[in-house]
């Protein structure tokens, strides 16, 4: 029974280094560019197979990357969305999107690696369906969310809604990208902390979202 | 002379297919996924080097598809620049971010490949230095349209511009590859025609440089 438990550690510990070199080595060098023989090495592991016998092919890998920061992000914005009252505004919505992901990068510290490689599966034709079932994996707070927006937003056309809540997943994903790549390469930022660059997204977002439609054109 | 005249043309015309084909390949499965044997055999040549005979490295290449692109943009872009006024207000200024664009995929036909290739390439470590340089090239243009967005908005602090020049990059980007593959896919579309998405991005990039600019946290 203790022998059983301590494999298990071992197990879970090995798993952990690899999500971590992987996702490093993926947000640095890219993903299809690194080999799973850089990953097994880069955490440790004398055996080259140790990315395949613990999680199958790299689409997987990639997939159990992205499942744990979703699972925790996804946390924090039922936790935000629960505070949230019936006098909530426009911008307290669009807060429940931007705040949980930028409150976990900082927490993450720097240099973190999740932000660039969340950005680079999104546009890969091979990895964007990862990202489409992490995406139903938010979907209790996402459906709230997006009730949240209707109930300010109650005349806004429904396809509008969508390519509105389309234009937000892309802000918030690139912007957060750009702030972690240039914090972990020293390089300048447009805002001094992650707070800040909060305020910068959400300002925006919510103004979008208030955006006239245009027909004509 | 005649000899080297047919010579040249016919090393135009297999960079030409070698390009089609490679963009094709690139946004379809992802540049890092495709060997350049599989471009040179989709291009109909016989030789599997040819694609390092004529463009070098796979970074060369995928210079070589952004810049021929990016070129025909910036003639776009600067022709609808030359033909704004003294009166021209924000949301001209931003027509002619988006505009020149759209126009574009618009007259490429579907499907197209550009889009998604370009955002692939945007966020990818080792290959979106290209995206810098394809950037700089499209410099004057893009002087002249953030020196009238800057008399739009005088009032707006330095790092708050190029933080709402780097969403307007990405809102541009990112919304006109998902539309390309919608259309490639024959899958449902926010707007019916490329002239109505550039009036949704007008509007929510419009409105988003108009935003309040918040400080406390």
């Amino acid at each position: 029974m203790v022998g059983r438990v301590r494999r298990d550690e071992r197990v879970s510990a090995t798993r952990e280094a690899l999500l971590s070199a992987a996702e490093r080595l993926f947000a640095e060098h890219g993903v299809h560019a690194v080999a799973n023989r850089q990953i097994s090495e880069a955490a440790g592991q004398g055996n080259n197979a140790a990315v395949s016998y613990h999680f199958g092919t790299k689409v997987d890998l990639v997939r159990a990357i992205a499942r744990r920061h979703a699972e925790a992000i996804e946390v924090g914005r039922l936790r935000m969305l629960a505070e949230i009252g019936d006098s909530a505004d426009l911008r307290d919505w669009v807060a429940c999107a931007v705040r949980p992901v930028t409150g976990y990068l900082e927490a993450l510290g720097t240099p973190s690696w999740y932000a660039r490689f969340i950005a680079q599966v999104t546009d890969d034709p091979a990895l964007r369906a990862v990202t489409a079932e992490e995406f139903a994996a938010g979907a209790p707070s996402m459906r709230k969310l997006q009730d949240g927006l209707n109930r300010c937003l109650p005349d806004l056309p429904a396809e509008v809604h969508a390519e509105r809540a389309a234009m937000t997943r892309h802000l918030i994903t690139q912007m957060v990208a750009d702030r972690e790549r240039a914090l972990a390469d020293n390089a300048p930022t447009f805002r001094a902390s992650w707070g800040e660059a909060a305020n910068g997204l959400i300002d925006a977002i919510a103004a979008l979202w208030e955006a006239p439609v245009t027909r004509e054109g």
